[in-house]
């Protein structure tokens, strides 16, 4: 009899967990469901739609339903699970006429995601308020652009701020509120963060930290928020406030919440019960660096859990060793990555720290167009190891970040950073690179 | 009594070499020695000036005067080393005027770098007949291109490649002759060489590959080359097939020249004299792969070798602890780029390989603006060690080469690569880093 694998969730997570375990187990029955219209479509790339560089939402789209047959996956879209029975191995499923139905499984796979977690602000129920996390969300935005004159963003994280920046680009007048003390503080230390947060007025976007969004404004329908006693007019509000993991469905079956309230799961990608795994912003694993539970919801995490528990769920074997929450963003014209920790995480997590930052050039003097890089380095101190790094820049962000996230995994010394052999040519990079030269200011401090 | 340090040659690695110095002792009398008009400047920005992506020669100047006065550096333009005594411990020099004098040493370092090796080729005496390797060099070549319809590039390595690139830029009818199987020999494998080939051709360069140049035509000035009994109209021949290490000054002085034909250096940079260093283009060191002696001669490596040398002449203590040749260059839109071993090198080296090549895409195929990019990873077969990297793509290259690089320092497996954390955002790179998706083919066949 075939394999029977069922999975709860259609996106970056689920659809690469169907794969993985398609290409490990030709003949398993395969259910991908998921509550949406549209399934295996990418999130991240919503706000690039308002932005208007990507044409339409429909673009989105990665996995096209050809995809689903020629994987041979049974695709349930506007199905919804109501329950899980890891006793008897089966899953409730309701599709949207009503219709109920038991599925039965011999591996199962969770990527139920995330849901926008909206603070109790006093008028947030009033029309004209938006959370920004699915197509569906993304269109109800783009609508609403088009009447609209101004905007608030309560949150600088990540979305936040790309979804700030889209209004920007769009021409309304566009103010962000941040409750912490500044700008992306799951990737930025402080200092890195004004660099960041000076861009973003530069492009007029005003941008307001350490400060609360009091109440949304307006009768019916939002027109502004209130900010330390100040109104701010809003025919648009977004609350961008962060995420928290779907795990519902998994904690009515019995299976175990870990401390960053992500599902627990093993290296393998299983649950604390037997044969169900977990994978994406729903599932919690461990941190390269502090080898602590981490909840990276991340795309790139969630397509690499996914594959090792579609592998697993298949009869294969493959492990996820953990992650580093590696993360970049581009804001208007400015690129901003970052991976491991920053000094202040490091620092709650116990570790003492140094840093070496330094401000270059992507290019050498003499070549027209070089631009400004910023690379911070965060260096555990008795082990000289580099444990994070943060680089805003013009240029050559991205793939700075990864060649750090290697340094990070390998266990590269800030020295041994020092001593790299890197490359350049006069259009591609300075002579000294950069990341080598944030080293050098780091090592005078050990 | 202040230390007394001589350099002799000053560019990349002679002034950083000297910075070095002056850094770790500040009282040193530090003397820097070039036959050149021009110190401190950047070679390998030449073909970019006949491009005209640099405005002009001048801009290369990357330390003007005042940096020697600062910096408080004895600099002699214009003059010639004659002869070092390694017993006395001083060298011999003359300068243009035909005065000559003897400098006393406590440390030397020779930095003579290297120059442009011409194969026998009849009719290289002709006018109309270059090398490029200053800007002296460059200058004539410039004032060439102004009356020149063709140009003939003999010789299809970086500099040949890019100098070749700025004939077609200049709109001269240009063709590249190599007499090795392939452009680009000591950067790419074949397979990766012919997707350059075949994008210089579509960019209108004739490029002939496995052949020689046979003769340099015309009677007093070059009007083409022969290949192949084909006559190949040139108003202008540049000949780049390749470089040697200026080594007579060393050898005369009984120092040793490794197998290389660089001068062979300790890990201090120190040469078989005690008190003489050696950097650059002219100094041999080891490869962090194989551990054999290697001649690097790339200006990151001059500038680290440098540094190492300066430090130790000027009494501190630091060490080189290898290259891996991590290159890169931009030839019209490409962006060409390697480290480590090529598969045909490995062999060479006697090492067995298995290689993994993808091609994908800088971004999500819904985000407009992507580019093609082409990964080989090379990896040692018994240890699974990754030990080289080719990339061509349209963006991004250069510090997924640096990444790479990291990667083979640290001793990274292709199998943790295919594991390693990655970032992403939709205008950036896509969800499955190319790097990681090239690991993953090539795990399938260990």
């Amino acid at each position: 009899m075939p394999r029977r694998i069922v999975i709860i969730g259609a996106h970056a997570a689920g659809v690469d967990a169907a794969s993985a375990a398609r290409k490990t187990d030709r003949t398993a029955e395969i259910t991908l469901i998921t509550k949406q219209k549209k399934a295996g479509y990418s999130p991240c790339g919503i706000p690039f739609v308002l932005g208007r560089h990507i044409p339409s939402f429909d673009k989105l789209v990665v996995f096209p339903p050809a995809y689903y047959r020629m994987m041979k996956l049974d695709l349930r879209l506007e199905t919804t699970v109501t329950s899980i029975s890891t006793d008897a191995k089966t899953v409730e499923i309701e599709d949207k006429s009503g219709k109920q139905e038991r599925l039965e499984y011999d591996s199962l796979i969770i990527t139920t995601g995330a849901y926008p977690f909206v603070p109790p602000i006093k008028g947030r129920e009033k029309r004209g308020v938006y959370v920004l996390r699915t197509i569906d969300d993304g269109e109800k935005i783009d609508k609403a652009i088009k009447d609209a004159k101004t905007a608030v963003v309560v949150g600088a994280g990540l979305i936040g701020l790309e979804t700030a920046v889209a209004f920007v680009e769009r021409g309304l007048k566009t103010a962000v509120v941040e409750l912490l003390p500044y700008v992306l503080p799951l990737m930025l230390d402080e200092d890195m963060a004004k660099v960041v947060h000076g861009m973003l007025e530069k492009k007029g976007m005003r941008v307001i930290v350490k400060h609360a969004a009091d109440e949304i404004l307006g009768t019916e329908k939002a027109t502004g928020v209130s900010v330390a006693g100040e109104r701010i007019p809003a025919d648009i509000v977004v609350v961008a406030t962060g995420i928290r993991a779907n795990t519902e469905l998994a904690k009515n079956a019995g299976i175990t919440i870990g401390e960053t309230r992500g599902i627990k799961t093993s290296m393998r990608m299983e649950t604390s019960v037997k044969d169900v795994y977990a994978a994406g912003d729903c599932a919690q694993s461990a941190s390269l660096v502090t080898h602590r539970p981490l909840l990276s919801q991340l795309g790139t995490t969630a397509v690499r859990q996914a594959k090792v528990a579609g592998i697993n769920a298949a009869g294969g074997y493959a492990v996820f060793p953990g992650c580093l929450g590696s993360a970049v963003t581009r804001l208007f014209d400015t690129e901003i990555g970052a991976t491991g920790l920053t000094e202040f995480m490091a620092g709650r997590a116990g570790m003492k720290t140094i840093a070496g930052t330094i401000t270059s050039k992507t290019r050498p003097e003499y070549y027209p167009g070089a631009l400004r890089i910023k690379v911070k380095l965060v260096v555990e101190k008795d082990t000289e190891r580099l444990i994070g790094a943060q680089i805003i820049g013009g240029e050559e962000v991205t793939q700075r970040i990864n060649a750090l996230s290697f340094a990070i995994q390998k266990q590269m010394t800030v020295r041994e950073l020092t001593k790299a052999d890197t490359c350049y040519a006069p259009p591609l990079n300075e002579t000294w690179e950069p990341m080598v030269l944030a080293a050098e200011i780091a090592i005078r401090k050990l």
